[in-house]
């Protein structure tokens, strides 16, 4: 039988089916010199790389090439790359921490893979098998393992990132991507002691009902630069962004308001992922956490007795402005993954006088710091909660 | 008196002033070896580029770098570049015309360059006096001049882009860029004969109040193009934007309905600026055209007694779909930079018939017809018309 024909006399065609993404077929080319790491307190959020990245790209006929980890390095891309025309780019983000084990670990890393592969769609990017690419993160993380500050706080931020690379000025589709993670070692996000401020800001809207806020898409960040270089200008830390008079986020991070109910327990409001905010893993996770306390677990500042009722609602900074008032609202926080949870002092209203929130000791509300310190122990590995820690 | 002291005593520093971007320095190195033009059948939008770009960056030190037009040729950039991760990244859309003399010109080019400026306000990019770069593309413009098919409906698109550079996964605007312009030989944008069909979309939201719809920042494009393929799929060739009942745009087209009056006057209307569209230059160009006819100029296929009375205002589907029942709508177009001016034949709306519009010969309605010759003609130089083209 000639090469090339089955034996019934059709020619058998390799068909040309695009290769997927194979975290089995990855090559490790390890740096020829590694980087120093620099001291922790030297640590600015995403400042300093290490010394390797993971690389595949695709093509529409061949498919997903080989991953590689290989020494970090700069992109050949063309002038007319769809990243570079149309935007159509996408990331992740998410920490890999030392455990008491000594083994770096992910926090819920499955959650930021089903969120990648959504954004994606929304870009009409090419697609992978997301469990592939969480392999190769592990294999990543595992090489930079002496990049991991083995200090509280501090971790390897891990950054995924979509592009697509179709070299071509057409308004269409990028058939072409390059997909890559690369890792930054990070320490505490907000390098003050201090409560956040937040500046309400509603001229500039962030999403909309059918928009892509609800898609971690790069897109969805540049045109918050300016509004938050005015907040700055103004002596804010970041934007409370707003439709309307609804709270949508506060900067790249989700907002939760916690009221003091009189028969002692707690109720706490944050936006639903209603399309116009970010379903944070984070944000997932605060909600979990307080659903859980009580029952499941407990969250260490909080009486286990006290109840805390969570109502995903849309809420209003007239609303904060009244609760806040009426003396009823405890505190107000943000979460994200670089952040964590980080406490709420003030929110600017145009035209207004700043709402003014409870000031706590050590700069965070009891819900925000239980919370903040539970989180950190299970990132960490001190404390095993469900399987929301992935060993590398 | 010793260098760097002024005879007061004090020091004289040399203020570290960032560099402004200045035509006058451009350097040109041509290519080797010069690419073959393709025959002009072969042409299709965005795919061939020409021989050479123009280049500067930004350093937020030592400011624009001196320009120069060089090899067309591909970007080395780090992995975190602001342009990927935060798509910190806009462009312009214009084109070159060989004129009847022989010169290549540009349509007015200005207002391409005021909305440049505004874009990258928008997104917090440095900013560069756009005198100068609009000085630097007539240059390359001139350098490729053998680029541009000298026939009817052909010219060289010009594609100026400004992307973000800082290499930091930081959220924050970018304090470095990278600046350039490449060129790309074009035809007619639709390779058809037939009238536009038009799938309204409501369910995506390309552009809202106190959104971006009103800037040309890349990222308006990445989340167009899966609805763009979902009506692609269902036999539409591009996306009626909505939001809720109210028209936006169309595919990345501006959108006008003429509807004939009784008196024999012609009623026209298209969505305002009002920052969920787009403010395009054939837009201005044929709101200026249509307003001027009967006066200042004449549309060739409209009496000049007939009147064109404009409205911009909003404009819902229900109202097309009414118009058209009842026989008063005559035409609908779109129009841009790359399409110049296409009919729209018809409409199709989620759970109800096509909206069906009147059909023309030649497949273009009197009035789309008569402002693509105007137009056309008024860019290759064939009738002078105020100072919109530009000699380079």
């Amino acid at each position: 039988m000639a090469n090339g024909s089955a034996g019934n006399g059709y020619a058998v065609h390799a068909e040309p089916k695009p290769a997927p993404l194979d975290a089995s077929k990855v090559t490790v080319t390890l740096a020829e010199t590694l980087k120093e790491v620099p001291p922790p307190e030297d640590l600015v959020f995403g400042k300093h790389m290490s010394d390797h990245m993971m690389v595949s790209t695709y093509h529409p006929v061949t498919g997903w090439s080989d991953p590689e980890i290989k020494p970090y390095g700069p992109f050949m891309l063309d002038p007319v790359s769809s990243c570079f025309q149309y935007s159509t780019n996408l990331f992740e983000g998410m920490k890999a921490y030392i455990g008491v084990d000594g083994k770096p670990r992910l926090f819920r890393p499955e959650l930021n893979m089903k969120r990648m592969e959504r954004s994606l769609g929304r870009v009409a990017l090419p697609s992978f098998d997301t469990n592939e690419l969480l392999k190769l993160i592990q294999k990543l993380v595992h090489v930079e393992s002496r990049w991991i500050p083995n200090l509280n706080g501090y971790s390897l931020y891990v950054r995924p990132t979509l592009i697509g690379t179709r070299a071509s000025l057409g308004v269409a589709a990028s058939d072409h991507a390059l997909l890559y993670v690369v890792c930054s070692p990070t320490g505490p996000y907000f390098r003050t002691s201090r409560m956040l401020s937040l500046m309400a800001v509603s001229e500039h809207v962030r999403s909309w009902p059918g928009g892509t806020g609800g898609y971690k898409l790069s897109g969805n960040y540049a045109p918050t630069f300016m509004p938050q270089k005015e907040a700055a200008k103004k002596g804010y830390d970041q934007v409370l962004w707003l439709i309307g008079e609804t709270i949508t986020e506060a900067g790249a991070m989700n907002f939760f308001v916690v009221l003091q109910r009189e028969d002692g327990d707690l109720d706490v409001y944050t936006p639903p992922t209603d399309g116009t905010i970010l379903p944070g893993v984070t944000r997932d996770t605060v909600i979990a956490l307080m659903k859980a306390h009580g029952s499941k677990t407990n969250l260490p500042e909080i009486p286990s007795t006290q109840k805390i009722h969570i109502y995903e609602e849309s809420i209003t900074v007239s609303q904060v402005a009244q609760w806040a008032s009426e003396g009823r609202l405890l505190e107000a926080f943000t979460v994200g993954t670089a952040v964590v949870v980080a406490s709420v002092g003030r929110i600017g209203v145009e035209g207004k006088e700043d709402i003014q929130l409870p000031q706590h000791e050590s700069s965070m509300g009891p819900v925000a710091l239980s919370l903040f310190e539970k989180i950190t122990s299970i990132q960490e590995g001190r404390e095993q909660y469900e399987d929301w820690s992935l060993v590398c």
